[in-house]
């Protein structure tokens, strides 16, 4: 089974519903091990125990918010060096189409390379004009299905990777699983 | 009279599009001269010339296109250090929300910064959830009015500062001029 | 008079060493009023009171330390939106070479452009081989006069800009004042 | 077999001799075949061969040199959604200390996460105060050891991920391999 942790840190519940609909995507995974977790209620055993991670923040000031950079700063004594290799993926909302969600991404994704984590981004463009590049980085709380489908999305191809690389489902090897693309 | 230069690369019209708004945001403000450029028709004087600058390109893969770098990498050895404290800013478009026009923005504002060219960002919302926190940054070409008011604040601003800061016109001081915000 | 608030995080005194650095290259320009402060000695009104400002922590992650962020993070409330258009830069060191310390830089820079900051790099080689372009990147503690002469550089330059373009003091305009390069 | 592609664009031979000392450290772990190859003697067909890949450029302007991104934009039509899910690493040196490698090679990691491609650094010390975290980002040519064991230690990186992820060699799990840490 491949485990998947969910991080997340939310403040007014919206950055919370694009975790869920991660979730949600990730679900559609077949053995798939999952925990879905605020930064407060995550420990630095998820981080062991996880083989891929997506981890999720509201975009403050076009970078991470400083709640969930304390956890990730705290981690280093503990975690720092041994958790090499894995995998990982980033979702960000902002105040704003232009408020900087891609950079948030961006951001969570070089705190996940510099744990050694293979940080990813997904070419797959869920309708036409929606894709999730960086990973899914929405203007704000995620309205229209479109905006759900590019978080959905994210966690399945999270579980994807993972059941491909960790469990050798030969199956989800990223070019056999194909979905439509509307470019 | 503070001269503006809006530089841009364009293959499809779409960001030949923002680049006119652009322009059409500068031509609100009193005083400043205008020049509105492809990067083909654009010459090494034009970078001597200006005093501020909005440089604008499509985003390919979460950056900068090549035709445009040609330019900026080409312009070293005549202008690089030559054209330090001028202001500039940022505009692109991509293929679809989260296809990475602010990336790109970011690292359009670093080629300016190598240049010791002052960057900015905006922080006014033009209508609520639209802003141009790193400069113009739009998931396609821009279709509603409030797009078109993104790229049209972008140079206003920019002519702002610089006739503020160029030609000090105290009415255009960055805290006087004062925009309905709608955060 | 212009005003310098020369901000910083600092653990083990050595981001300190280099804020101490950047106050004696800012003090070369004359009419400077200067402060020199950590993060947790800072207060809102500092923000009001710069016109230019230099920003540093130490590199952690690949990025900003929480410690500063928060700093950043609840002044939004209060400050964001009324200093656009100060002028601003960024200095950061690293546990070594490679270790991320431009990426902080551009870290900074990117919320000093969230609040409408004018952020800039500088383009003076002070030694051969050694710049600062995005900020004042050293891989750890400024131990050679060269690393040294890095932040004093940062500091200067930060002052001569705020002194041109604040206070009008003409000899201090970017295109007069020259430094041997080293290209 | 596991297959890496060391692609690269060189002017002046530097980051040519980085190029090879990736080759060096590929050439370490058993079972990969290794193609090293300029950016002009590169074929899409290369990219679609490629297990693992190491890209790397000079710093121009603090970002990826327009002879290297001209490739990765004209492949997109041929290549793009068809290779997700390989893995891949950056090397880049500048004229200088503090003359943006990290972002370049944050540029380049951009680019291949845009393919889809796992993107990593390397957490790994390879002497006191030396490290890549982001790839190997040199301050110029590969001058001391040091700097060579950057670029060495990436590509014996590269070829144990993907000699244990494609070809399922237990041995380079990034777990069990264990270099001496400096840090």
């Amino acid at each position: 089974m491949g485990n998947l942790l969910i991080q997340y840190y939310s403040q007014t519940g919206r950055t919370q519903q694009m975790a869920e609909l991660v979730a949600e995507g990730a679900a559609r995974v077949d053995g798939i091990d999952l925990r879905l977790k605020t930064v407060g209620d995550s420990t630095f055993d998820d981080l062991f125990w996880m083989d891929g991670i997506a981890l999720g923040a509201p975009t403050h000031l076009g970078s991470i918010p400083w709640e969930l950079k304390k956890f990730w700063d705290e981690a280093v004594s503990t975690v720092w060096g041994k958790i090499d290799g894995k995998f990982g993926c980033a979702f960000s909302l902002a105040g704003g189409l232009g408020g900087g969600p891609e950079l948030t991404c961006l951001g969570l994704l070089t705190i996940l390379m510099n744990y050694g984590i293979m940080a990813f981004g997904v070419t797959d463009y869920v309708a036409p004009l929606r894709t999730l590049h960086y990973g899914a980085a929405l203007p704000g709380a995620p309205r229209t299905q479109d905006e759900k489908d590019i978080c959905i999305r994210l966690g399945q191809r999270l579980a994807e990777f993972v059941s491909y690389y960790v469990d050798g489902v030969e199956s989800n090897h990223p070019n056999k699983v194909t979905y439509k693309r509307f470019v």
